[in-house]
Parts: C-alpha cells; structure tokens; sequence
C-alpha cells in the first residue's frame, strides 16, 4: 500500500527542456542532473513529477507502457536517487506533504496496524504558520510536514493523547481508514511521531533535551535545514542597520577614570599567571569597589578602541563581522564614588549614563543575580549585558541569537581575566530576567533586553588561593 | 459580552479552608492571600474559581445575591487583583484556555467585528504536544493557550490564512459564530495572532527576529514563562550524569607536547598587551603550524588542570557549575609533526586521539570553514568545539544551551589570547554543521555535536600591525 504517497519534485527543483538537445535538465541550488535524448516515458514521469506528481505504481505504469519493462526498472532507479538526494516530496493528498531539508535523505514509511498500534504526537514537533501554510517541523527530523487542510491539523491535534487509526477515524469529517493509515505512516516516516504514550519514554539522551534547546540548536547549527543561514544581509534596502554605538540613554553622566594602556601593556601581569589564577569570586571586601577600579575595568574590557567607517568599531574582545551589539549596564549596589542605581556604560565616550536610583526593579536585579549566585554577597556592582538584537539580524539569519551568546562568553572572559589582574572579585552568571531589565532600563524587550549577567566587587583579604570553583 | 470568558484559577492556586478560623486561603507559588471570615457569597465565588470556574457575570450574580451590592463590588474589586496576578485563566470551553505564565498580567480581549475584521495566526506563534494537551505558545505572550478539543486547534489550523468570523464558522463541526467570536477574542488578547495577512507587515524591530531566535531567548531567560529555570538537577536519581572527562575514543595517540607553565607565569607577554593586539588573522604562512605549538596551544587553553572528586574539573576557561561540556576536535590540514585527519583532545592524558584520517567528511568540515571565513586561506588547523549536552542538562534547565554557546565563547576568547601571545594566527567562527560532524566524529548527534569552530595557524610574517578585523 506504500506505493500509495504521491511523489512530486520539490519546489525549487528545476526542469528545463532544451528540445534541440533532446535534453531534460533537473537542477537544485547544489546539483544538475541531465537526461540526454530521454525515453518518451521517462519524459513523461519526469515531467508529472514536476508537476501534478503521482504515485510511484502509477509513474512505473506509465513509463513502462511507453518504454517497456527495462525503461520501467531504469526509471525505478532513478527516482531512488531523487528520493535519496533530498528531491522529492511524499505527500498524503491533500492533507500533508513531506518536504525533504537534507541533501541526503531517507524516506523509509511502516505500514500502520490499525488495530493495535497507538501513536502520540512527539512532543519536540511544533506546527506553526510559515507563509501562510501550516507546517509541522521537529528537531528530530529531516523533513517538514505541510498541512494544508485544516483537518491534517485536527488529526495531529487529536495525536496529543494515544491514538490508535480506528480511534482517529472518528469525528473528523471526510477522514477515511486509509487515510488515516496513510497519514501516520507519513508522520513515523517523519520523526513526528511516539509510539508511547504521551509520557514518552524517551531514551536517556533526549529526555535531557528541553524543547527550546534542541529546536535552537537544529536551527541555528546548519546540517538539518535548508533555511538560509549566515551573513543574508535580507533586510539590506529595507530596513536602515542599528547604529554602530548606541546613542546616549541620559545626560546625567559619570565620566570615567582612564588608565595608563601603555604603561599596562609593558607593566601588566603576564596573560599565563592570571589565566591560571582566575576564578570565580562571591564573598568581597568589606570595602566596596571604587569608581576608579570600575572605570579601569570597563575601559580594559568594554570600551570602543576605534570606530571604522561608521559602521564598525573595535573593542577588546572579539565580535563577529565588528559588529558589537552588546551594551553593557553596570547596577551599582555599593561603590565607592558613585551611588546607587542603574547606568549604561557609553563605551566611546568612556562614561556611565545614569537611568535611575535605586528603585524597585534595580533592587529585583540585584536580588535574582545575588538567588542566581548562589545567595553569598550581594554583588556590589552587577554588570548586566544587553544586545540590540537588530544590530546582529540585520545581516546574519538563522545564527543570530548563537553569536549574540558566544559573544556574552568572550565578554565574560575578558571580564574575568581583566578583573584578575586587577585583583577584582568577578563572577558571570548562568541566568537573569530578560523583562524586568527592559522595564528598569526603560527598552523595547524585542530590540534590546539582557542576554548575560556579570558581578564585580573589591576581593576580600582572606581570599588568596585559587579553589573549585567554575 | 466578554464577561462571556469562563474564568478559574490556575492549576497551581491552592485553596484551603481553615474551619476553626473560618478563614479561607489562596496561594501561589510566591504570594499568599487569606480571606478572614468571607461572607457566604464570597465563599462560594473563591471556591467556585477554584474549582469549575464560572463568568465574571455569573460569579459576581451569585455574591450579590447571597452578600448584597456591596459584596458584590468587594468581590470584583478582588477579582481584578486575582487577574492582574497571573491566577486566573480565561476560556472558551471546551476549546481553548489561557493561562498567564506571569506574576504581572494584563488581559484585555477587544471584541472582534464578525464581518469586517480579518486575522491571521501569527509567525511566532507554536502549537505542540506538552503532557498530553495541545498548547498553543508564543515568545509574544505572556499567557499560553491550551487547546483540549480538536476543534479548536482547527481553527487555529485555518488562521494561517486570513479569516474572519463569517469564514471561519464553515465547515468545522459544532462551530459556532458566537464561539468563533470569543476564541479570536481570546487569541488576540494573548498576542497569537497578526490583523494583517501572513506576509505579516511587522514592525522592523520584529521583522528582523527569527522564529527560533526569539523563542529561545524568551525560553532560556526569564521573565515570560513560569517554567522551572536553572539547576534543578531533575533527573537525579533517575538517569546517571555524564562522566566528568569523555572517555578515550581511541587507541591511536600523540603524546603532545607540554610547555613549562611556570617559567610562562613570569615570562608571558603582559595581558594588556595580549588583549590589545588580539584580533582574527585569516592568512597563513607557508610554513604550517607545528605540532609542538599545537600542544602548548591546547595545554594553555583547554587542558584538565585538576580534577574535584570525580564530578568536577578546573580548567583555563571559566565554566558553569565546573561541569565543563565541551570536548575539542582538531581537523588537521597542514601541521609539521601530525598527520592530517580528525583527533579528538583528551584533555586529562593531553594527548591527541586520532579518529580517522582525511576523509570525505574531513575535507567538507574544512571546506566549511574556509567557506565560513570568507573563502581566504584553508585552515591548517580547524579546532571543532562539541558539547556533551547532558553533562549539562542533567543539572540544569532551561539555560543548558544558552550556557553551553556562553561557555564556547569564554573557550575562543582563551583561544585568542593564547594565540595571540604565541604569535598564532586565530579565528573564531559563526556557524559549522553539527550533522557532518557528528557524521565524521561517529557520535550520537543529539548525545554530542559540534557547537563552534575556530581556525589556527602560523602566523604570515606580512601581518604585523592590528587591522579592522572582528
């Protein structure tokens, strides 16, 4: 009954005649096939499959009553090796189509008891509105689903409790046995599906996986998905880029003490020694951080260096295509010189912005990284970092979001090390509350909210020994 | 007709009466609310909400009734409190209920012009299979919607093209305009769906977000979702942790070479120095890398420096909890010393593990790179970074990726700054495949796969000054 799926090319598989050639081409982004001087058969099937589609029983009818049996088993063998490079959809007309994502694919359908098997819905499948489709998707696949009838979703949605064919037969109008058989078929074939019940016993390794992990790391990874990724620049003409340094938040300014580069470059500890010493740090000094230390310690780690043609800076840690969308905020619990409150950090003109005093939103931050740390001190300063996440979508697509992370991680370990050198007391954070910064800070949540959180203070007298800790 | 909405409370709201003190209380997670001597009315519109849940006009009907107008006023007054807390869901039964994810929630259902008014589901909005039940979610939201009937996810199903009410009453059973009416209320008022058609005319700060992108951010921070965050170590006792070093994965070994780390304490470049002059070098010289610097390279940046009672480890580069996930892969191109191929770094022994040789796979990892780093010289050396996801997830959820790219990026920066004070050339990169690699390195993808890349080589003598270069 598998010979049942009707088979068609996707859609960005080309056919090109060139009739003086005799010449049928088939083209994808990554590959040319040509057929010289084909069979009036294999013309036939190839441009069907083009096409309207059809299943695979009637193609081989067809090219065999125009080519005979040997231009049949010729054919038979070619469509293996559409199906195999990712070329062809399997679709259950007219409720779902499985689009292959991969370049290498296997389209491999049980056939369905449809007494005693019962099925659920894998719970890292998702549907959701693509141009205006409804499309399953799931990190354990290699295609994707399209649904175009609503009713291909209500059997899906009926799969979130065990479901046996005879069981989804019902209710749902104009839903046949055979249908329903066929349809599962497509979504074991697929990965959509658990043959558990809905508390999916899983094997050790996935049920580690949280749903938004593993879609993340599918999507952003290429390797899974055909969707455009990397440096796409889609909104170019469309959209004007964030500018290279975010514009001052206030005119209330702190300026900066600026230390002495050149007398550190030659005077400063040697990278080894305070590569080995670093560590994490969450007890302090009695006597709290002072304006200068943190001064210091933001012009080493965080300032612009120089700006390149008004698109590009330079700062001293890395950031893909020079782009640097990160703001840092320092949340100032105690320092000497400076009150209480939340400031940004204006990285060009080396000073603190002022955004406000210490209201209840700086007091929530303070206390989620002093419950996130571990509860030992409060920090006496909070660096919270933010991306202005168009600075980085506006040119890359799919990747995005993973630079932005790796970007909070180079961040932290110049942080660290330069916090080491200067006998700081530094500890980066695994999480914060990306809603409540934006309410403190006063931004727009989808252009900028925080991604990392990093704590400083002055290094308390009794901690001299590098110990286990992260 | 919005008082239409059948209003209960969440799941997790406890109600306890306490007899002796004829008190009544009502707790969530974080707050408690107790109601000393209710009048009868009130009782019964708490235990209501609790329990099958009514509309606001029939609740507010039953207290008046029983406590009189000035009950009734007190009531409502409480269940604007009860709402703006996140308690209480509204719904559409039996097809659709929304249930806050916050402590701070607003809900605010427009009433919808049957006729006039066309809507569409929007991109960012997800249906999937959590516990058995349709879910509806969206990083935009700060409620989720769970769709029990299969009805409901019907018309959620025909919303990927716009609808209004009139089309929508169509065909799907039992439906009708008054339930169509009240269910896009109630997706609009928790932000699932767009007013425009699905080429969705977003504002430009949303158009530039991915799907995938904005639904992890919103996932791994917090803020809109009242999952648990952070290490809640819940597989204890069920699945055992992955072991502390990644066991040898062959025979065939380099002893590498171990630089005297003592002597580079006193003797490196001072790190101001180092982290002034880092940036990506991209050109080789002709004369590769050699094998003796490859080891120091690695012995300085990612080498065991001492294990904690078998659970934990201290290496160069800070990581959270100390579990340290990621294993280095060098792909060897040209190095003088180490034939070219795939090895794995053992990071205990220091040795290098090799896998196989220049295979198929091999190349296309290094024709990845290349082509990722914009097509100038092939790496001698591409240093592929893997993560053993459960290392992490066992302890920690929600954040595990987002730890895992924050942890790749605090390893480039150390990467860099070892580079760079030995005269290296290095480049991080933004993106690889994890499918090949796992491919290559014969590991179980969703177990451990490559999750960063970072290219190094000898350093070409004509690059001698910092240049505009991420």
């Amino acid at each position: 009954m598998f010979e049942a799926f009707t088979l068609s090319f996707r859609k960005d598989i080309s056919l090109v005649e060139l009739p003086q050639n005799k010449e049928i081409i088939l083209q994808s982004s990554t590959r040319k096939l040509a057929f010289s001087q084909p069979a009036s058969g294999l013309q036939t099937a190839l441009k069907t499959l083009y096409d309207t589609g059809g299943t695979a029983t009637e193609l081989k009818q067809l090219v065999q009553q125009a080519d005979g049996i040997y231009g049949m088993l010729k054919f038979h063998s070619y469509l293996q090796k559409f199906i195999s490079l990712g070329w062809v959809c399997h679709s259950v007309l007219p409720f779902a189509t499985a689009v292959p994502q991969v370049w290498e694919y296997e389209f491999s359908a049980p056939v369905v008891d449809c007494q005693e098997q019962f099925f659920t819905l894998s719970r890292f499948a998702y549907l959701h509105q693509v141009e205006g489709q409804m499309v399953l998707e799931s990190p354990l696949s290699k295609a994707k689903v399209i649904l175009p009838d609503w009713r291909g979703v209500a059997i899906v949605a009926k799969l979130s409790q065990p479901q046996s064919c005879s069981t989804l037969v019902s209710e749902i109008p104009s839903i046949t046995l055979e249908i329903v058989q066929q349809f599962l078929s497509l979504l074991l074939a697929t990965q959509m599906l658990s043959q558990e019940t809905y508390k999916e016993v899983e094997n050790a390794t996935l049920a580690q996986w949280d749903f938004h992990d593993l879609l993340f790391h599918t999507r952003s990874r290429q390797g899974r998905h055909t969707n455009p990724t990397g440096s796409t620049y889609r909104f170019l003409g469309k959209i004007e880029p964030q500018p290279v340094v975010k514009p001052p938040m206030s005119k209330t300014v702190i300026q900066l003490y600026q230390p002495n580069l050149e007398r550190l470059k030659t005077a400063d500890i040697p990278l080894t020694q305070v590569l080995e010493e670093r560590r994490s740090i969450r007890n302090y000094h009695s006597c709290p951080i002072a304006a200068q230390q943190l001064g210091e310690f933001l012009y080493r780690s965080a300032r612009v260096k120089n700006l390149i043609n008004r698109e590009y800076s330079n700062r001293p840690y890395p950031a893909g295509g020079g782009l640097y969308e990160l703001e840092v905020y320092p949340v100032i619990n105690t320092c000497v010189g400076i009150s209480s409150g939340l400031y940004h950090y204006n990285p060009i003109a080396h000073q603190l912005e002022q955004l406000c005093e210490r209201t209840k939103d700086v007091e929530a931050l303070l206390k989620d990284a002093w419950g996130a740390s571990g509860q030992q001190d409060m920090p006496q300063v909070l660096i919270v970092i933010s991306a202005r996440f168009q600075r980085l979508s506006w040119k890359y697509e799919a990747i995005a979001y993973s630079l932005i992370l790796k970007h909070i991680g180079v961040l932290y370990q110049t942080m660290y090390l330069v916090a080491t050198a200067m006998n700081l007391a530094p500890c980066a954070l695994g999480s914060g509350n990306a809603d409540l910064f934006a309410t403190a800070a006063g931004t727009d949540y989808y252009a900028e909210s925080s991604v990392g959180e990093f704590m400083l203070g002055s290094q308390s007298t009794d901690e001299n020994k590098p110990e286990a800790s992260g």
